[in-house]
């Protein structure tokens, strides 16, 4: 019984090893390395434990770092989705959903639902802890970009009021960084290192 | 003063990206690839989620994972200790408290405080959730090794006995999860993967 659990639970343990090879748009911090899902998670677990106290509403700090820590893992199967891509919008994927029942499904059913429960959570983005999750997935490749002389903003010559839309999503999370990153990727327009118009 | 807080702790985040390029010797999952600090605290993280129920004692998650995501900070001034290093043992050292106070410091002075701590009771190994924690630190390059022919034991020719002696700890925070890894390696070396004797 608890072997037939153990052993489940291993499978998924090895099969997420994936993530490690799974690589981003965006690169490590005044670096020309990509950076993979795994190190992200783990970097976004981090900012949940440190940037708590400027979450908008008191959140549930265990839960957003489950959130953090899983949220990507489905693109084992179905890739990564790079944020500035045109020809593909970032919802929840049919994609996605197999790939989360396969990969979670792996797990022993209680387990498994509770993953992709949260999973879902944090792809509705409605929770106070889904809003919290997502500006910290968010402000992580701000700050990357912005030490990386605009990095993939600059790379993929996207505009300033694209960005702006995309990630505007961090002020539901968090007013206080928002008005940090407005006014920072504002400066980083003015300087010509992104595209304004 | 919110916005020092702020600063301060963007200083941080930016610093422990550093944990993405401090090499483990051990590798992925079949596979050659060394793994890096940063992932293998995300892996162990994940597994502090989904091994949870085996644990000797009740523990608090929160606490667990916190640890686990923290643990190798100290790795990026002082360098990964390999388990099986004969000249140097693993012992919270001087070199390591060093890097706790510079890092963490970067903090401000209660977040400092509050994982210079969290990292000091992993380290002392004592509370049960250090000791589950350590058994997740050493369970993971136990699975991959046995994913990879024997991996590091093979590669540094490490002998049953001092496997043994070094993966022991394992018990002290699951004695299930120890009677899975100690037959597991037992069966390792009758294939005659890791040398007994
Ligand atoms: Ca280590």
């Amino acid at each position: 019984m608890n072997m037939e659990r153990l052993l489940k639970q291993i499978e998924f343990i090895k099969q997420i090893d994936q993530l490690k090879y799974i690589a981003r748009k965006t690169k490590l911090f005044n670096s020309d390395r990509h950076e993979n899902d795994a190190e992200h998670s783990w970097h976004l677990a981090m900012m949940a434990m440190v940037l708590l106290e400027h979450a908008n509403e008191e959140v549930d700090l265990l839960k957003v770092i489950k959130m953090v820590l899983i949220h990507d893992i489905v693109e084992i199967d179905a890739g990564d989705t790079f944020l500035y891509d045109t020809s593909k919008d970032h919802v929840n994927t049919e994609e996605e959903l197999v790939a989360a029942n396969r990969i979670f499904g792996l797990l022993p059913e209680d387990q498994a639902e509770e993953f992709i429960a949260i999973w879902r959570e944090f792809e509705a983005a409605e929770t106070k802890e889904a809003k919290f999750a997502k500006t910290l997935d968010r402000f992580e490749p701000v700050l990357q970009n912005l030490s990386n002389q605009g990095g993939t903003w600059a790379e993929y010559d996207v505009e300033l009021s694209r960005i702006f839309q995309k990630i505007g999503v961090i002020e539901n999370g968090s007013d206080f960084i928002w008005e940090y990153t407005k006014e920072e990727v504002q400066q980083c327009a003015e300087k010509g290192i992104i595209r304004n118009k």
